[in-house]
Protein backbone atom coordinates (compact mmCIF):
# COMPACT_ATOMS: atom_id res chain seq x y z
CA UNK A 1 0.00 0.00 0.00
CA UNK A 2 1.06 3.88 -0.65
CA UNK A 3 0.17 6.25 2.07
CA UNK A 4 0.18 9.75 1.85
CA UNK A 5 1.10 11.93 4.39
CA UNK A 6 0.43 15.13 4.38
CA UNK A 7 2.45 17.24 7.22
CA UNK A 8 5.42 14.91 7.33
CA UNK A 9 6.52 16.51 10.97
CA UNK A 10 6.77 15.13 14.28
CA UNK A 11 3.40 13.05 14.20
CA UNK A 12 2.88 12.55 10.60
CA UNK A 13 6.88 11.98 9.84
CA UNK A 14 7.31 9.36 12.91
CA UNK A 15 4.38 7.60 11.56
CA UNK A 16 5.67 7.06 7.87
CA UNK A 17 9.21 6.15 9.50
CA UNK A 18 7.27 3.29 11.49
CA UNK A 19 4.32 2.34 9.09
CA UNK A 20 7.08 1.47 6.23
CA UNK A 21 9.42 -0.25 9.06
CA UNK A 22 6.63 -2.43 10.14
CA UNK A 23 5.58 -3.42 6.55
CA UNK A 24 1.86 -1.84 6.66
CA UNK A 25 2.91 0.23 3.51
CA UNK A 26 5.28 0.02 0.85
CA UNK A 27 6.30 3.57 -0.35
CA UNK A 28 5.29 7.00 1.50
CA UNK A 29 4.78 10.16 -0.38
CA UNK A 30 4.99 13.10 1.23
CA UNK A 31 3.39 16.96 0.69
CA UNK A 32 4.91 19.85 2.43
CA UNK A 33 4.52 23.41 1.17
CA UNK A 34 7.59 24.75 3.26
CA UNK A 35 10.74 23.88 1.25
CA UNK A 36 12.90 23.51 3.96
CA UNK A 37 10.56 21.02 5.69
CA UNK A 38 10.10 19.01 2.45
CA UNK A 39 13.98 18.71 2.31
CA UNK A 40 14.12 17.70 5.59
CA UNK A 41 11.79 14.89 5.34
CA UNK A 42 13.22 13.42 1.83
CA UNK A 43 16.75 13.68 4.06
CA UNK A 44 15.92 11.69 7.02
CA UNK A 45 13.80 9.12 4.91
CA UNK A 46 10.49 10.12 6.67
CA UNK A 47 8.84 10.10 2.35
CA UNK A 48 10.33 8.77 -0.77
CA UNK A 49 9.13 11.77 -2.39
CA UNK A 50 7.29 15.11 -2.20
CA UNK A 51 4.46 15.76 -5.06
CA UNK A 52 1.86 18.63 -5.21
CA UNK A 53 -1.20 17.78 -3.21
CA UNK A 54 -3.73 16.60 -6.12
CA UNK A 55 -0.78 14.20 -8.00
CA UNK A 56 -0.40 13.01 -3.96
CA UNK A 57 -3.85 12.09 -3.07
CA UNK A 58 -4.51 10.47 -6.41
CA UNK A 59 -1.88 7.57 -5.94
CA UNK A 60 -2.23 6.55 -2.45
CA UNK A 61 -5.08 4.14 -1.01
CA UNK A 62 -4.64 5.90 2.51
CA UNK A 63 -3.89 9.79 3.20
CA UNK A 64 -2.85 10.88 6.98
CA UNK A 65 -3.52 15.27 7.40
CA UNK A 66 -1.00 15.95 10.24
CA UNK A 67 -1.06 19.63 10.17
CA UNK A 68 -1.66 22.33 12.84
CA UNK A 69 -5.08 21.81 13.64
CA UNK A 70 -5.51 25.61 12.53
CA UNK A 71 -5.36 24.16 8.82
CA UNK A 72 -7.51 21.46 9.26
CA UNK A 73 -11.05 22.99 8.56
CA UNK A 74 -9.41 23.86 5.30
CA UNK A 75 -7.65 21.10 3.94
CA UNK A 76 -9.77 17.76 5.10
CA UNK A 77 -12.67 19.20 2.65
CA UNK A 78 -9.77 19.83 -0.03
CA UNK A 79 -8.22 16.52 0.30
CA UNK A 80 -12.27 14.98 0.46
CA UNK A 81 -12.80 17.02 -2.74
CA UNK A 82 -9.80 15.00 -4.24
CA UNK A 83 -10.38 11.37 -3.43
CA UNK A 84 -12.19 8.48 -4.91
CA UNK A 85 -14.93 6.39 -2.95
CA UNK A 86 -12.42 3.70 -1.84
CA UNK A 87 -9.73 6.17 -0.79
CA UNK A 88 -9.66 6.33 3.34
CA UNK A 89 -8.44 9.80 4.80
CA UNK A 90 -7.29 9.96 8.29
CA UNK A 91 -6.06 12.72 10.44
CA UNK A 92 -3.97 13.28 13.84
CA UNK A 93 -5.13 16.28 15.27
CA UNK A 94 -5.23 17.54 18.75
CA UNK A 95 -8.50 18.90 19.08
CA UNK A 96 -11.70 17.19 16.90
CA UNK A 97 -14.80 19.18 17.41
CA UNK A 98 -14.18 21.83 14.50
CA UNK A 99 -12.47 19.66 11.88
CA UNK A 100 -15.55 16.85 12.42
CA UNK A 101 -17.59 19.97 11.94
CA UNK A 102 -15.95 20.97 8.63
CA UNK A 103 -16.48 17.58 7.40
CA UNK A 104 -19.87 17.25 8.27
CA UNK A 105 -22.06 17.10 5.06
CA UNK A 106 -19.15 16.55 2.46
CA UNK A 107 -20.26 13.66 0.58
CA UNK A 108 -17.22 11.48 0.85
CA UNK A 109 -17.40 12.10 4.95
CA UNK A 110 -17.74 8.34 5.63
CA UNK A 111 -14.32 7.66 4.20
CA UNK A 112 -13.02 10.08 6.52
CA UNK A 113 -11.85 8.14 10.39
CA UNK A 114 -10.91 11.19 13.19
CA UNK A 115 -8.04 10.17 15.05
CA UNK A 116 -5.83 11.60 17.80
CA UNK A 117 -2.62 10.01 18.80
CA UNK A 118 -1.51 10.81 22.21
CA UNK A 119 2.38 10.96 21.55
CA UNK A 120 4.44 13.47 21.57
CA UNK A 121 7.43 15.37 22.50
CA UNK A 122 7.70 19.26 22.93
CA UNK A 123 9.93 18.98 19.34
CA UNK A 124 7.99 19.58 16.37
CA UNK A 125 8.95 19.53 12.34
CA UNK A 126 10.06 16.87 10.58
CA UNK A 127 13.64 16.76 12.00
CA UNK A 128 11.86 15.61 15.55
CA UNK A 129 10.14 12.91 13.47
CA UNK A 130 11.68 9.09 15.65
CA UNK A 131 11.16 5.57 15.51
CA UNK A 132 8.48 3.94 18.38
CA UNK A 133 6.73 7.39 19.17
CA UNK A 134 3.45 5.56 19.51
CA UNK A 135 4.53 2.30 21.01
CA UNK A 136 2.14 1.64 24.35
CA UNK A 137 0.39 4.67 24.02
CA UNK A 138 -3.49 5.62 23.98
CA UNK A 139 -5.25 7.01 20.58
CA UNK A 140 -8.73 8.12 20.41
CA UNK A 141 -10.83 7.53 17.43
CA UNK A 142 -13.91 10.09 17.65
CA UNK A 143 -17.36 9.65 16.24
CA UNK A 144 -16.34 6.48 14.57
CA UNK A 145 -19.75 6.00 13.49
CA UNK A 146 -19.71 8.41 11.21
CA UNK A 147 -17.07 6.75 9.12
CA UNK A 148 -17.71 3.63 6.53
CA UNK A 149 -16.76 -0.13 8.23
CA UNK A 150 -13.90 -0.93 6.05
CA UNK A 151 -12.29 2.89 6.43
CA UNK A 152 -12.14 2.34 10.08
CA UNK A 153 -10.84 -1.03 9.98
CA UNK A 154 -7.95 0.10 7.89
CA UNK A 155 -7.22 2.96 10.75
CA UNK A 156 -7.47 0.41 13.75
CA UNK A 157 -4.97 -1.94 11.83
CA UNK A 158 -2.77 0.90 11.25
CA UNK A 159 -2.56 1.71 15.02
CA UNK A 160 -2.42 -1.50 16.15
CA UNK A 161 0.72 -2.32 14.01
CA UNK A 162 1.70 0.73 15.75
CA UNK A 163 1.12 -1.16 19.15
CA UNK A 164 -1.10 2.02 20.57
CA UNK A 165 -4.10 1.26 22.66
CA UNK A 166 -7.56 2.51 21.01
CA UNK A 167 -10.26 4.59 22.97
CA UNK A 168 -13.28 5.70 21.15
CA UNK A 169 -15.20 9.03 22.32
CA UNK A 170 -17.21 11.25 20.37
CA UNK A 171 -15.68 14.35 19.61
CA UNK A 172 -17.17 16.89 22.49
CA UNK A 173 -15.98 14.35 25.26
CA UNK A 174 -12.35 13.92 23.88
CA UNK A 175 -11.69 17.87 23.49
CA UNK A 176 -12.92 18.03 27.13
CA UNK A 177 -10.53 15.12 28.32
CA UNK A 178 -7.45 16.92 26.40
CA UNK A 179 -7.98 19.96 28.12
CA UNK A 180 -7.24 18.21 31.55
CA UNK A 181 -4.63 15.63 30.54
CA UNK A 182 -2.69 17.82 27.70
CA UNK A 183 -3.76 20.91 27.44
CA UNK A 184 -3.78 22.97 31.34
CA UNK A 185 0.18 20.60 31.92
CA UNK A 186 0.97 22.99 28.57
CA UNK A 187 -0.35 26.54 30.13
CA UNK A 188 1.13 25.55 33.30
CA UNK A 189 4.44 25.12 32.17
CA UNK A 190 4.46 27.79 30.18
CA UNK A 191 3.60 30.07 33.10
CA UNK A 192 6.12 28.21 35.22
CA UNK A 193 8.70 29.31 32.71
CA UNK A 194 7.64 32.85 32.15
CA UNK A 195 7.71 33.52 36.11
CA UNK A 196 10.82 32.14 36.71
CA UNK A 197 12.32 33.60 33.40
CA UNK A 198 11.03 37.15 34.57
CA UNK A 199 12.99 36.89 37.84
CA UNK A 200 16.17 35.89 36.33
CA UNK A 201 16.39 39.42 35.01
CA UNK A 202 17.20 40.67 38.56
CA UNK A 203 18.67 37.37 39.86
CA UNK A 204 21.12 35.93 37.43
CA UNK A 205 22.24 33.13 39.31
CA UNK A 206 18.58 31.69 39.20
CA UNK A 207 19.06 28.86 37.19
CA UNK A 208 22.26 27.51 38.63
CA UNK A 209 19.51 25.93 41.19
CA UNK A 210 17.13 24.35 38.58
CA UNK A 211 16.78 20.64 39.67
CA UNK A 212 15.40 17.60 37.51
CA UNK A 213 11.96 18.51 39.33
CA UNK A 214 12.11 21.79 37.88
CA UNK A 215 13.49 20.38 34.54
CA UNK A 216 10.18 17.91 34.33
CA UNK A 217 7.74 20.43 34.96
CA UNK A 218 8.78 22.63 32.72
CA UNK A 219 9.85 20.48 29.86
CA UNK A 220 6.73 21.23 27.60
CA UNK A 221 7.55 25.30 27.64
CA UNK A 222 9.88 24.17 25.19
CA UNK A 223 6.91 23.32 22.76
CA UNK A 224 6.29 25.77 19.55
CA UNK A 225 3.77 28.15 19.72
CA UNK A 226 2.47 27.15 15.66
CA UNK A 227 1.17 23.80 17.11
CA UNK A 228 -0.11 25.00 20.69
CA UNK A 229 -1.73 28.38 19.55
CA UNK A 230 -4.08 26.56 16.93
CA UNK A 231 -4.84 23.70 19.83
CA UNK A 232 -5.41 26.74 22.72
CA UNK A 233 -7.70 28.86 19.89
CA UNK A 234 -10.13 25.64 19.03
CA UNK A 235 -10.34 24.07 22.48
CA UNK A 236 -10.78 27.65 23.85
CA UNK A 237 -14.31 26.91 26.07
CA UNK A 238 -13.12 23.94 27.34
CA UNK A 239 -9.76 25.13 28.35
CA UNK A 240 -10.85 28.30 30.12
CA UNK A 241 -13.07 25.93 32.28
CA UNK A 242 -9.75 23.94 33.30
CA UNK A 243 -7.92 27.23 33.80
CA UNK A 244 -10.87 28.47 36.07
CA UNK A 245 -10.48 25.32 38.13
CA UNK A 246 -6.95 25.12 37.98
CA UNK A 247 -6.22 28.57 39.34
CA UNK A 248 -8.78 28.66 42.00
CA UNK A 249 -6.94 25.20 43.30
CA UNK A 250 -3.49 27.30 43.01
CA UNK A 251 -5.39 30.47 44.71
CA UNK A 252 -6.12 27.99 47.22
CA UNK A 253 -2.97 26.91 48.33
CA UNK A 254 -1.77 30.81 48.70
CA UNK A 255 -5.04 31.75 50.94
CA UNK A 256 -3.43 28.65 52.88
CA UNK A 257 0.03 29.97 52.94
CA UNK A 258 -1.49 33.16 54.06
CA UNK A 259 -3.44 31.91 56.86
CA UNK A 260 -0.65 29.65 58.05
CA UNK A 261 -3.32 26.75 57.42
CA UNK A 262 -0.50 24.09 56.93
CA UNK A 263 -2.63 21.23 58.34
CA UNK A 264 -5.02 21.71 55.40
CA UNK A 265 -2.31 22.19 53.05
CA UNK A 266 -1.13 18.77 54.17
CA UNK A 267 -4.48 17.24 53.11
CA UNK A 268 -4.76 18.43 50.15
CA UNK A 269 -1.16 17.47 48.80
CA UNK A 270 -2.28 13.87 50.30
CA UNK A 271 -5.42 14.27 48.12
CA UNK A 272 -2.96 15.21 45.13
CA UNK A 273 -0.74 12.42 46.05
CA UNK A 274 -3.60 10.09 45.09
CA UNK A 275 -2.45 11.24 40.96
CA UNK A 276 0.13 8.10 42.09
CA UNK A 277 -3.06 5.62 41.46
CA UNK A 278 -2.72 6.79 38.21
CA UNK A 279 0.70 7.15 36.95
CA UNK A 280 2.28 4.35 38.92
CA UNK A 281 -0.73 1.79 38.68
CA UNK A 282 -0.29 -1.21 39.93
CA UNK B 1 36.45 7.99 58.98
CA UNK B 2 33.11 7.34 60.49
CA UNK B 3 29.78 9.41 59.23
CA UNK B 4 27.01 9.69 61.59
CA UNK B 5 23.69 10.25 59.57
CA UNK B 6 20.57 11.59 61.60
CA UNK B 7 17.30 10.49 59.28
CA UNK B 8 18.95 7.80 56.65
CA UNK B 9 15.58 8.46 54.36
CA UNK B 10 16.00 9.74 50.21
CA UNK B 11 18.89 11.85 51.16
CA UNK B 12 20.48 10.83 53.88
CA UNK B 13 20.39 7.23 52.76
CA UNK B 14 21.52 8.04 49.18
CA UNK B 15 24.21 9.78 50.67
CA UNK B 16 25.41 7.26 52.55
CA UNK B 17 25.66 4.78 49.84
CA UNK B 18 27.79 6.79 47.71
CA UNK B 19 30.23 7.97 50.42
CA UNK B 20 30.91 4.23 51.43
CA UNK B 21 30.71 2.92 47.94
CA UNK B 22 33.40 5.70 46.55
CA UNK B 23 35.84 4.70 49.89
CA UNK B 24 34.64 8.83 51.70
CA UNK B 25 33.40 7.38 54.87
CA UNK B 26 34.49 3.86 56.01
CA UNK B 27 31.32 3.23 58.38
CA UNK B 28 27.87 4.43 58.52
CA UNK B 29 26.17 4.74 61.85
CA UNK B 30 22.24 6.09 61.35
CA UNK B 31 19.60 7.61 63.73
CA UNK B 32 16.13 7.11 62.99
CA UNK B 33 13.57 7.05 65.62
CA UNK B 34 10.67 5.62 63.19
CA UNK B 35 11.37 2.05 64.06
CA UNK B 36 10.35 0.51 60.72
CA UNK B 37 12.52 2.93 58.86
CA UNK B 38 15.28 2.25 61.06
CA UNK B 39 14.76 -1.65 59.89
CA UNK B 40 14.56 -0.39 56.26
CA UNK B 41 17.85 1.80 56.49
CA UNK B 42 19.49 -1.53 58.12
CA UNK B 43 17.70 -4.15 56.10
CA UNK B 44 19.18 -1.74 52.62
CA UNK B 45 22.54 -1.44 53.85
CA UNK B 46 22.77 2.65 54.02
CA UNK B 47 23.51 2.15 57.54
CA UNK B 48 25.49 -0.50 58.85
CA UNK B 49 24.34 0.36 62.74
CA UNK B 50 21.45 2.49 64.31
CA UNK B 51 21.99 4.38 67.71
CA UNK B 52 20.57 6.96 70.35
CA UNK B 53 21.16 10.13 69.33
CA UNK B 54 23.80 10.86 72.23
CA UNK B 55 26.36 7.88 70.82
CA UNK B 56 25.59 8.25 67.47
CA UNK B 57 26.99 11.87 67.47
CA UNK B 58 29.85 10.15 70.00
CA UNK B 59 31.81 8.30 67.47
CA UNK B 60 31.78 9.98 63.96
CA UNK B 61 34.06 12.47 62.60
CA UNK B 62 30.82 13.96 60.28
CA UNK B 63 27.44 14.38 61.28
CA UNK B 64 24.76 14.62 58.19
CA UNK B 65 21.42 16.04 59.59
CA UNK B 66 18.67 14.74 56.89
CA UNK B 67 15.71 15.09 58.44
CA UNK B 68 12.02 17.14 57.19
CA UNK B 69 13.18 20.94 57.62
CA UNK B 70 10.78 21.98 60.66
CA UNK B 71 12.78 19.87 62.86
CA UNK B 72 16.60 21.71 62.05
CA UNK B 73 15.71 24.49 64.19
CA UNK B 74 15.60 21.84 67.45
CA UNK B 75 17.49 19.14 66.48
CA UNK B 76 20.72 21.21 64.61
CA UNK B 77 21.18 22.93 68.78
CA UNK B 78 20.67 19.50 70.09
CA UNK B 79 23.46 17.81 67.92
CA UNK B 80 25.61 20.94 68.41
CA UNK B 81 25.51 20.31 72.46
CA UNK B 82 26.52 16.97 71.69
CA UNK B 83 29.83 17.58 70.05
CA UNK B 84 33.56 18.69 70.52
CA UNK B 85 35.35 21.11 68.92
CA UNK B 86 36.97 18.99 66.19
CA UNK B 87 33.96 17.46 64.69
CA UNK B 88 32.14 18.75 62.08
CA UNK B 89 27.95 18.90 61.24
CA UNK B 90 26.46 19.27 57.93
CA UNK B 91 22.39 19.56 57.64
CA UNK B 92 21.20 18.95 53.48
CA UNK B 93 17.69 20.87 54.29
CA UNK B 94 15.88 22.38 51.42
CA UNK B 95 15.20 25.81 53.02
CA UNK B 96 18.13 27.44 54.53
CA UNK B 97 17.59 30.78 56.69
CA UNK B 98 15.33 29.11 59.93
CA UNK B 99 17.94 26.72 60.59
CA UNK B 100 20.88 28.72 60.39
CA UNK B 101 18.79 31.41 62.88
CA UNK B 102 18.73 28.34 65.17
CA UNK B 103 22.22 27.76 65.50
CA UNK B 104 23.40 31.38 64.51
CA UNK B 105 24.17 32.36 68.72
CA UNK B 106 25.60 28.46 69.38
CA UNK B 107 29.49 28.65 70.67
CA UNK B 108 30.21 25.58 68.65
CA UNK B 109 28.21 27.26 65.45
CA UNK B 110 31.41 27.33 62.99
CA UNK B 111 31.32 23.11 63.60
CA UNK B 112 28.26 23.35 61.30
CA UNK B 113 27.91 23.92 57.26
CA UNK B 114 24.58 24.41 56.19
CA UNK B 115 23.98 22.77 52.69
CA UNK B 116 21.36 21.74 50.29
CA UNK B 117 21.86 19.38 47.71
CA UNK B 118 19.36 19.86 44.82
CA UNK B 119 19.27 16.13 43.63
CA UNK B 120 15.81 14.29 44.73
CA UNK B 121 12.62 12.14 43.84
CA UNK B 122 9.16 12.31 44.65
CA UNK B 123 9.59 9.49 46.69
CA UNK B 124 11.22 9.67 50.53
CA UNK B 125 12.35 7.14 53.39
CA UNK B 126 15.10 4.64 53.53
CA UNK B 127 13.10 2.66 50.64
CA UNK B 128 13.67 5.52 48.16
CA UNK B 129 17.31 5.49 48.46
CA UNK B 130 19.69 4.80 45.70
CA UNK B 131 22.98 5.59 44.01
CA UNK B 132 24.39 7.91 42.38
CA UNK B 133 21.45 10.38 42.72
CA UNK B 134 23.73 13.47 43.24
CA UNK B 135 25.96 12.85 40.26
CA UNK B 136 26.03 16.10 38.07
CA UNK B 137 23.73 18.07 40.15
CA UNK B 138 23.92 21.20 41.78
CA UNK B 139 24.70 21.66 45.65
CA UNK B 140 24.23 24.93 47.81
CA UNK B 141 26.26 25.96 50.55
CA UNK B 142 25.16 29.13 52.77
CA UNK B 143 26.97 31.28 54.95
CA UNK B 144 30.09 29.51 54.53
CA UNK B 145 31.66 32.42 56.00
CA UNK B 146 30.12 31.48 59.65
CA UNK B 147 32.03 27.48 59.17
CA UNK B 148 35.72 26.79 60.47
CA UNK B 149 37.66 26.28 57.14
CA UNK B 150 38.74 22.66 57.72
CA UNK B 151 34.43 21.85 58.58
CA UNK B 152 33.87 23.82 55.07
CA UNK B 153 36.64 21.85 53.37
CA UNK B 154 35.59 18.66 55.07
CA UNK B 155 32.46 19.16 53.40
CA UNK B 156 33.61 20.85 50.27
CA UNK B 157 35.48 17.33 49.52
CA UNK B 158 31.93 15.37 50.33
CA UNK B 159 30.20 16.66 47.73
CA UNK B 160 33.40 16.71 45.24
CA UNK B 161 33.72 12.72 45.90
CA UNK B 162 29.98 13.20 44.75
CA UNK B 163 30.12 14.74 41.70
CA UNK B 164 28.47 17.42 42.56
CA UNK B 165 28.76 21.45 41.58
CA UNK B 166 29.38 23.57 44.17
CA UNK B 167 27.46 27.04 44.28
CA UNK B 168 27.94 29.67 47.29
CA UNK B 169 25.25 31.70 48.45
CA UNK B 170 23.59 33.23 51.50
CA UNK B 171 20.52 31.84 53.32
CA UNK B 172 18.04 34.39 52.09
CA UNK B 173 19.16 34.63 48.35
CA UNK B 174 19.15 30.63 48.84
CA UNK B 175 16.05 30.68 50.13
CA UNK B 176 14.78 32.93 47.42
CA UNK B 177 15.99 31.18 44.31
CA UNK B 178 14.48 27.51 45.51
CA UNK B 179 11.05 29.32 46.11
CA UNK B 180 11.40 30.06 41.72
CA UNK B 181 13.03 26.68 40.44
CA UNK B 182 11.63 24.30 42.66
CA UNK B 183 8.76 24.89 44.92
CA UNK B 184 6.75 27.04 42.88
CA UNK B 185 7.30 23.31 40.59
CA UNK B 186 5.81 21.51 43.17
CA UNK B 187 2.93 23.30 43.95
CA UNK B 188 2.28 23.69 40.11
CA UNK B 189 1.97 20.27 40.01
CA UNK B 190 -0.05 18.96 43.31
CA UNK B 191 -2.81 21.63 41.72
CA UNK B 192 -2.47 20.16 38.36
CA UNK B 193 -3.06 16.62 40.02
CA UNK B 194 -5.82 18.14 42.11
CA UNK B 195 -7.36 19.70 39.21
CA UNK B 196 -7.91 16.15 36.96
CA UNK B 197 -8.85 14.17 40.03
CA UNK B 198 -11.56 16.40 40.70
CA UNK B 199 -12.95 16.25 36.82
CA UNK B 200 -12.68 12.57 37.24
CA UNK B 201 -15.07 12.50 39.73
CA UNK B 202 -17.65 13.25 36.48
CA UNK B 203 -15.77 11.82 33.64
CA UNK B 204 -14.19 8.62 34.67
CA UNK B 205 -12.02 7.88 31.48
CA UNK B 206 -10.46 11.18 31.76
CA UNK B 207 -6.93 9.36 32.78
CA UNK B 208 -6.70 6.85 29.68
CA UNK B 209 -5.65 9.87 27.79
CA UNK B 210 -3.56 10.72 29.75
CA UNK B 211 0.06 11.30 27.87
CA UNK B 212 3.70 11.36 28.46
CA UNK B 213 3.55 15.46 28.84
CA UNK B 214 0.66 14.96 31.43
CA UNK B 215 2.51 12.73 33.51
CA UNK B 216 6.21 14.69 33.17
CA UNK B 217 4.22 18.26 34.86
CA UNK B 218 2.24 15.99 37.28
CA UNK B 219 5.38 13.72 38.84
CA UNK B 220 6.11 15.89 41.07
CA UNK B 221 2.21 15.76 42.87
CA UNK B 222 3.44 12.01 44.11
CA UNK B 223 5.69 13.80 46.60
CA UNK B 224 5.44 13.51 50.22
CA UNK B 225 3.01 15.86 52.51
CA UNK B 226 5.85 15.63 55.27
CA UNK B 227 8.53 16.00 53.31
CA UNK B 228 7.00 19.58 51.76
CA UNK B 229 4.25 21.02 54.10
CA UNK B 230 7.61 21.82 56.12
CA UNK B 231 9.57 23.43 53.21
CA UNK B 232 6.35 25.62 52.32
CA UNK B 233 6.03 26.80 56.38
CA UNK B 234 9.38 27.96 56.27
CA UNK B 235 9.36 29.60 52.85
CA UNK B 236 6.58 30.68 53.19
CA UNK B 237 7.10 34.56 52.32
CA UNK B 238 8.83 33.88 49.07
CA UNK B 239 6.66 31.31 47.88
CA UNK B 240 4.34 33.96 48.41
CA UNK B 241 5.79 36.29 46.28
CA UNK B 242 6.08 33.75 43.53
CA UNK B 243 2.94 32.46 43.75
CA UNK B 244 1.51 36.23 43.18
CA UNK B 245 3.33 36.17 39.79
CA UNK B 246 2.80 32.39 38.26
CA UNK B 247 -1.03 33.27 39.27
CA UNK B 248 -1.18 36.46 37.65
CA UNK B 249 0.75 34.42 34.27
CA UNK B 250 -1.68 31.75 34.51
CA UNK B 251 -4.17 34.49 34.54
CA UNK B 252 -2.83 36.18 31.72
CA UNK B 253 -2.97 33.15 29.56
CA UNK B 254 -6.96 32.90 30.80
CA UNK B 255 -7.69 37.13 29.87
CA UNK B 256 -6.20 35.98 26.38
CA UNK B 257 -8.17 33.20 25.93
CA UNK B 258 -10.81 35.03 26.92
CA UNK B 259 -10.16 38.10 24.94
CA UNK B 260 -9.76 35.80 22.12
CA UNK B 261 -6.00 37.38 21.30
CA UNK B 262 -3.99 34.37 19.97
CA UNK B 263 -1.35 37.05 19.22
CA UNK B 264 -0.32 37.87 22.47
CA UNK B 265 -0.92 33.88 23.25
CA UNK B 266 1.56 33.55 20.40
CA UNK B 267 4.78 35.44 21.65
CA UNK B 268 3.88 34.22 25.23
CA UNK B 269 4.65 31.05 24.14
CA UNK B 270 8.14 32.49 22.40
CA UNK B 271 9.12 34.10 25.21
CA UNK B 272 8.58 30.72 27.45
CA UNK B 273 10.25 28.78 24.68
CA UNK B 274 13.47 30.94 25.81
CA UNK B 275 13.66 28.18 28.47
CA UNK B 276 15.34 26.22 26.32
CA UNK B 277 18.19 27.94 26.78
CA UNK B 278 18.46 26.52 30.01
CA UNK B 279 17.50 23.37 29.79
CA UNK B 280 18.98 22.30 26.80
CA UNK B 281 22.45 24.14 27.24
CA UNK B 282 24.80 24.51 23.92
Amino acid sequence: MQLTVIGPGLIGGSMALDLRRNGFVRRVVGVESNPVHAAQALEAGLVDQVLPLEEAVANSHLIVVAIPVDHLARVLPMVLDLMHPDQVLMDVGSTKAAALAAVEHHPLRRRFVATHPMAGTEYSGPGAARNNLFEGKCCVLTNVEDSDPDALALVEKLYASLHMHLTYLDAQAHDLHVAYVSHISHIASFALALTVLEKEQDEAQIFELASSGFNSTVRLAKSHPDTWVPIFQQNRDHILDVLDTYINTVSKFRTLLIKNDFSTFHSLIKQANEIKRILDPA
